[in-house]
C-alpha cells in the first residue's frame, strides 16, 4: 500500500491539476505538476506509475483523464460524507467551508453538548451529542472531525468508533492515538504556529 | 539546530505538561510523556538533553520547572503576536480561537479585501488589504497566517515578505513555496481529508 506522504501528494496533484483546467490546459507534463507540489518530475511519474498511471512518450498527461483517475483513486468519484463533532469557532467553520464540496466531501451533520446550538432545521443540523451514535449507525457515517476542547476528545473519537467511524480528523489539542484499522490524523493549531515561532526566533537568536 | 519534528514533539509535550499540571501532578517521568506524546521516553530524553534539559537519577522532572524551560526554548516566554489574512470562515475562526493566548500567540489583527468585514473597533480590528503592510511595518510583526482563496495566497505571501514577516502558516489551499529565511507550514484541510478517506477505502477494498 503506498504511504501516506504519497497520497498526500496525489491530493496536491489533483488540486494543482484542477487549477491548471481553469488555466484550459488540455494536456500536462510531470515538470509542469513536479512544480506545483515541490516535487521533482521523477517522483511524480514513480507516484504515477504505482497507480498504473502512464503518460505518452513525451511524458504528457491528458488533463481530464488525469483528474477522473486521480479522483477514483482518492475516493473522489463518490460523495464522502463527514460529521463534525464539537461546533466551536473552529468546528462551524468547517462546517461551512466551501473548499470541501467541490472535492465531493458533505459535512452532513454537527454535533454539540450545549442545547443553545442545537438546529434540526439548518442546511447542515446541529444535533445533541446523545444522538451521535445512532446517526453516524443509520448513515452509516465513516468520518468525523473532532472539534471539542482537548478533555473531550478521547471520549468522543471512542463514541465514533464504537458507531462505525473509521476515519478522523482531530483538531482537539490533544494528540489522539488511533485503534487498529481507524485512520487519524492530529491538526494542532497551537503546535503548528509554535514550530513557525521557534524556527523565526532561532535564527533571530543566530543573527545576534 | 533541532528539526521540525524534535520542535513539534518539544509542543507536545508542553501541552501534556499543561494538562498534568491541572491534574495536579508536581512530577513526572519520561514514561508519562512518552505516553501522552506518542513516543519511547528515550526519544523524550534525547530531546530534552538536546536543549540541555536534564531529570533527576531515577529521570523525574518537576512539572513547573520543565514547562517554563519549553516555554524559554519555544519562545513563549514573550507573546507572539500574529495577523491573519483573509476573514473568510477558516480565518474568522482563527481570529476568535481561544486555544492561542494561552500559549502565548495574540492575534492582533486581521485583513480582507471586503469591505463589509472591516471593522475598526473589534477587539480584533479588521483591516483592509490595503493596510496590512504599513501595519506590519509599523508594529514590527514577523508571523501571519493567510486564509485567503488559493489563487491570491502568492501575492498575499509576497506582501508579507515584503514587510518583514518570515513565519507563515497557510491555509489557503495551494502548496507555496517559502523562500530562504522564511518558515512556512501549508495546512490543507482538503488534502488531510482526502489522505484519511483513502485509507479508510483503500481498506474497504482490501476487506471485500
Amino acid at each position: 500500500m503506498p504511504n501516506r506522504s504519497c497520497v498526500i501528494r496525489l491530493s496536491r496533484y489533483k488540486n494543482a491539476l484542477r487549477r491548471l483546467k481553469t488555466l484550459n490546459f488540455i494536456r500536462v507534463y510531470s515538470d509542469n505538476l513536479a512544480d506545483s507540489a515541490g516535487v521533482t518530475a521523477a517522483q511524480v511519474r514513480k507516484d504515477f506509475s504505482m497507480f498504473g498511471i502512464t503518460g505518452n512518450r513525451r511524458g504528457g498527461y491528458k488533463v481530464d483523464e488525469l483528474i477522473e483517475k486521480l479522483n477514483t483513486i482518492l475516493g473522489k468519484d463518490q460523495l464522502q460524507e463527514v460529521v463534525v463533532v464539537g461546533v466551536g469557532n473552529i468546528g462551524r467553520a468547517l462546517i461551512h467551508y466551501s473548499g470541501f464540496e467541490k472535492s465531493g466531501i458533505k459535512i452532513v451533520a454537527g454535533f454539540d453538548i450545549d442545547p443553545d446550538k442545537h438546529d434540526n432545521e439548518a442546511s447542515v443540523p446541529i444535533l445533541t451529542l446523545g444522538q451521535l451514535v445512532d446517526f453516524l449507525k443509520e448513515n452509516q457515517i465513516k468520518l468525523g472531525i473532532i472539534c471539542v476542547p482537548d478533555y473531550a476528545a478521547q471520549q468522543v473519537m471512542e463514541l465514533m468508533l464504537a458507531a462505525g467511524v473509521r476515519g478522523i480528523l482531530n483538531f482537539a489539542p490533544i494528540c489522539l492515538k488511533a485503534p487498529e484499522g481507524c485512520f487519524l490524523s492530529n491538526i494542532n493549531l497551537e503546535t503548528e504556529l509554535e514550530n513557525i515561532i521557534y524556527f523565526v526566533n532561532a535564527e533571530d537568536k543566530t543573527r545576534m
